[in-house]
């Protein structure tokens, strides 16, 4: 963990190389990947079956791809009763702050009597990568299926890997309480390329979006342009910004909980109280002495972690913004007047009463947010995700008469002679003065 | 030029042919473009000087890199009266739709007492690639910038290449109209790792819009993540849905505006007269004998052009749909009846007085729009471009004990104790009933 404090002469450098921390990550596995996407595109199911076979021990054939509706109702009833009501309750509040989210649509008639529009529409089909394993989160298949399902789109088809033929239940019972139409038992770049590109039993998707390991990114990354992607995700991070008023613990199990994602997780403490600091970092080594993910926690915190002692919240803002972190947490009284001078950040959680897991399941935004700094220029994800636009113009020969010879000047400036004749042909037909 | 009848046994297969035209193209200069990067990024202005050097044949130091005042104020007084008046009615009504297109921030209390939000921040700094020699469209440089600054974004940098030092005063004054807030006579792949990286001379941005050659192209696609970019532009498409009650040769000069732009470039008639799409054929034809760029148009329309005979236009739609164009006109009778029906286009244009050029330059509405087919799940470049959205959560102590119990539940059926402790820590210090 590295403490920095604003009076320090070599201030600005040392948070410059804490900035820079939060670098892309170089995988090296883009010729790997590449081949498996071409061997998808080229040999369909009958490759997907032999990489399934062969990545997660699990033999398959063109009609077992697919996980049937009777064993995803089967796994989904062994979910216990108390869990299911706890998504149940999830799915409902997301559901409801992405429907506040829909944008509507606009249109209209300006003075020289062109009508304007711009109308959203839903894509025709998603794909949604869940993880097998341990970081097959339910949480995450709700955060990713329900904003295409509000925003309307058809069909919204996951893969999901099952190593040894293993189901997830929890994973399952998410997916059909948030709309998933098809689930299929595939993972990794296969999974990716068939999503992309389409096999006998897997119909292509527009967009692929959710969590991966390294050879999922790179297949995203590959398939890019083909079909729409969610953006890479980093190792997740945490800014919580604190005044001594808090209980130590609180902020230490705050800062925990981005810690025990991953090694690479990166938790920040920004406070006016040196003293404060010592007894949050204290209450972070004590409760490391018990967490059952201490192991990861202690490694990121060691690695990643730092303190910064400002002077001032004014301060505080500004090294929140360069962080422009993915998660920022705001521990102070009237928390709204700091956020208001926030300019980059994925999500805001306002309040001693807030800490971030409240947002990673049941708040009702999405958890999936901008890593590494990229909320300078990223955002959340959303039902803008599944939505697309379509700008319209409609003009009459009145509208034509008004913007026509400008447009055609502007054309024959540019060289672009075919475009310029399609408006004059036209306000010739009509008569219109041109110059 | 393909002509296909939907009435053909063969049809669906000739049309699904015709729709693969559009893929991506590979490029091959992934490795010189990763050399030119590493080089910016290590030798900073020095390496930008080198280059374009060699590259553009021009010599520079780094306090020549950015373009002086005086000197864009000299180059755009040479521009005509009228055109600049043309540019200025361009630059009015773009600014009004971007204007028009802003979205609102969202704040709302729900019955579990949670304050939810999302508010809309601009970007810190874009830039702005601009093509140079003769693809330097001064439009383009109002809908790349324009946009940016309707969005609120701070520093819009320009990057323009000016082989043997050459200005083009019309993008200079377009540059001055929009806002831009500085220019540099730096292009290719140089340009655009100096914008993502910064150089002494050129502060790094947070995205960087605008087309550009196979290298910028390439550019663009290895600096994301770092920063943010736009979509890689493809060729250009146009569909002309038409009935016979239109004048052959407006749908004519309609498809060699899109033809003209690129031997790559796809323009598609549907009608549901064969009689008139001969017509039509026939006019392009003798446009084609007169239009100066008919060597690049006659390639388009040879190569990639086609004419779909429908039985009627609920087929026509269907077949737009499939196409999901960049650019789609309805030269219908209440074409808005039939824009109900399109779910996939980058802009639309209707009525038999509104040729794709009104968009290209008056309209209002951005040119610059998903290509090849990628309006399946992308839209045009708009002020969402250049915004971006944080989330809100405020939970005061009744709002955690409405929620909490639940989340603190899915974080421990995801195995991640401190997530859960964070909640229950605070529920337990509120006397809150947990199970």
């Amino acid at each position: 963990m590295k403490w920095l404090e604003t009076t320090e002469a070599d201030f600005s450098t040392r948070l410059a190389t804490l900035l820079a921390d939060r670098g892309a990550v170089e995988t090296g596995v883009s010729t790997p990947v590449s081949e498996i996407i071409a061997d998808i595109r080229r040999r369909g199911d009958d490759a997907l079956c032999a990489y399934t076979a062969r990545f997660d021990r699990l033999t398959l054939a063109p009609d077992t791809i697919r996980i049937g509706e009777d064993e995803i109702a089967q796994a989904a009833d062994r979910v216990e009763g108390d869990l299911l009501e706890a998504l149940s309750l999830a799915a409902q509040r997301i559901e409801s702050f992405h429907r506040a989210q829909l944008p509507r649509d606009m249109s209209y008639t300006d003075e020289a009597g062109l009508t304007l529009g711009m109308r959203w529409t839903p894509l025709d089909a998603v794909g949604l990568y869940v993880p097998g394993g341990k970081a097959a989160y339910p949480s995450s298949v709700l955060m990713n299926a329900l904003p295409a399902r509000v925003a309307g789109v058809g069909r919204i088809a996951m893969c999901v890997p099952c190593p040894d033929g293993v189901l997830n239940p929890l994973v399952l019972a998410a997916a059909r309480l948030s709309g998933v139409t098809e689930i299929y038992r595939v993972g990794g770049a296969q999974a990716v390329a068939a999503l992309a590109y389409g096999t006998a039993s897997i119909a292509p998707v527009d967009r692929i979006v959710g969590p991966g390991n390294a050879y999922v990114a790179e297949a995203k990354r590959q398939v890019f342009g083909h079909v729409g992607i969610d953006s890479i995700a980093g190792p997740s991070e945490v800014v919580i910004v604190a005044d001594d008023r808090n209980d130590p613990r609180f902020v230490a199990l705050d800062l925990l909980a981005q810690a025990e994602h991953d090694e690479l997780a990166q938790a920040v403490l920004i406070t006016d109280s040196a003293a404060f600091a010592r007894q949050v970092v204290a209450a972070v080594e004590n409760e490391l002495r018990t967490l059952p993910r201490a192991a990861i926690a202690g490694r990121s915190w060691a690695d990643h972690g730092a303190v910064v002692i400002v002077r001032n919240w004014q301060e505080a803002a500004q090294i929140a913004n360069d962080f422009a972190s993915e998660h920022l947490e705001i521990m102070l009284d009237a928390p709204e007047d700091f956020a208001a001078q926030i300019r980059h950040a994925g999500a805001l959680f306002l309040g001693r009463y807030c800490p971030e897991a409240v947002g990673d399941y049941v708040g009702g935004p999405n958890h999936v947010l901008p890593t590494s700094r990229t909320a300078r220029f990223a955002s959340g994800l959303s039902v803008f995700d599944f939505l697309k636009r379509s700008t319209s113009i409609a003009a009459g020969p009145d509208a034509l008469r008004a913007v026509g010879p400008a447009g055609a000047r502007l054309a024959r400036a540019e060289g672009l002679d075919a475009h310029a004749s399609s408006l004059t042909a036209r306000l010739d037909a009509l008569g219109a003065a041109q110059d």
